[in-house]
């Protein structure tokens, strides 16, 4: 368990949500506040958050669309504890168990109409973190494909995949999704206007055959470079990380 | 052959380039401009173009860069013959051998720095042309995969395939690649601003490590919708449509 002098009590949604996490380690940005907002999930579904953390982005799903059936699970206890604790005081209900997706628990062993994961990134050529729970969240230890089965498996006919990757994920997650998934379409987040994507949101369907959809970028800072301490987000990217709007409404 | 009448004499890049082309059937647009503004040929380097129909992708790239030794592979006899006629016009010189890109002529089992690509295009659930050469040209009768195949096997180890293709076709074509061909770059190409990719060109080096690219997209109409008859091209569409500008140069 973390002591509280080890963690921080973050906003998120611009205070809709209230999130402690550890001060060293992984720490929830922007992405799982993207990730929930592109998940199509409505009143009375069910969610399962792979690698939930904290439960950033369980949380923020939760608090967007009401009546959901949140569920998590986090192969660090300590973090599996803290997304609890998050949840309680947020007064979310989110069933988190502690567990490795390729030992999937048998609690969990059910269908379920979405899976969202942000598994955690590794770029190549990099050194681990000195610091264990960061290096663990960093480190693909359990390779995408291995997330991409796990999600399929857990998702009933018709159910939906949210993903959100390095934009450099993308060749591995697509080849595992095999005939199993599909109706896959990407969208690439961009730091700026005109730049390469970095991150992508992946989302795909159990049994789709609908094509293949290569999206218009998200992009996340207005302007051409960063300015100061001056609020620089795209009218767009405001309304998702501020108000939690839904980021694929208009592509549905 | 074609006969004279069932010709039209058309300009590319402003006039640099003629291409006699059938008024019915397969008919050069922006791709093959597109295509050939991508490659990053050299003068003094190999080429050879999958699938070079009257000629316009090898011819543009001849125009643009001098010094090249290209070659052209073409299933339709008629296309290949003009697309001999379209390279003496244009006094470029243009190897162009009739056959099937799944029985590759012993001429061209040489290994080449850059093959090109712009497979026929068949939309999922359309119907097929009533024009026998535009059937063929817009018919996947050879999946992508073999496309890809035979490109491998035709390029040296580090030589660079280019594809431009429909943005659906891009899981096949990953998926085809494999091992060996990486470091590739994916251009997504939007008709506007905003607009989803409905085709991309793709690059990939026979050998490549590098990680997977998601490049901004290049957005060839300016504006956000059709404005008649004017001039819509946005200044580097412009560049590259008109005056033949190297399209991934700033990626390079």
């Amino acid at each position: 368990m973390f002591a509280a002098h080890e963690l921080s009590d973050d906003k998120l949604l611009c205070g809709g949500l209230r999130l402690l996490q550890p001060l060293k380690g992984y720490r929830a940005a922007t992405d799982p506040v993207l990730l929930a907002a592109a998940c199509p999930a409505q009143s009375g579904d069910s969610v399962l958050d792979l690698g939930c953390g904290a439960g950033a982005a369980a949380l923020c799903l939760g608090r967007r669309v009401p009546g959901l059936h949140l569920a998590g699970l986090e192969i660090q206890p300590d973090y599996a504890a803290l997304a609890r604790q998050n949840a309680d005081r947020n007064e979310l209900a989110l069933e988190v168990h502690d567990g490795d997706l390729a030992r999937m628990p048998t609690a969990l062993r059910r269908d379920f109409d979405h899976v969202i994961a942000n598994p955690p990134y590794y770029a190549t050529g990099g050194s681990p973190s000195p610091i264990p729970g960061r290096a663990r969240a960093m480190q693909v230890a359990t390779p995408l494909s291995d997330w991409v089965s796990a999600a399929s498996r857990r998702l009933r006919p018709g159910g939906w995949l949210t993903m959100i990757c390095g934009a450099d994920g993308l060749p591995q997650i697509l080849s595992a999704m095999g005939t199993k998934l599909g109706s896959v379409a990407v969208l690439p987040l961009a730091a700026r206007e005109g730049r390469p994507a970095l991150r992508i949101i992946l989302q795909a369907r159990k049994g789709g055959r609908a094509a293949f959809r290569l999206l218009a970028p998200f992009v996340i800072h207005a302007g051409p470079a960063h300015d100061g301490d001056r609020e620089s987000y795209t009218p767009l990217a405001n309304a998702v990380l501020r108000e939690g709007a839904d980021l694929l409404a208009s592509f549905r």
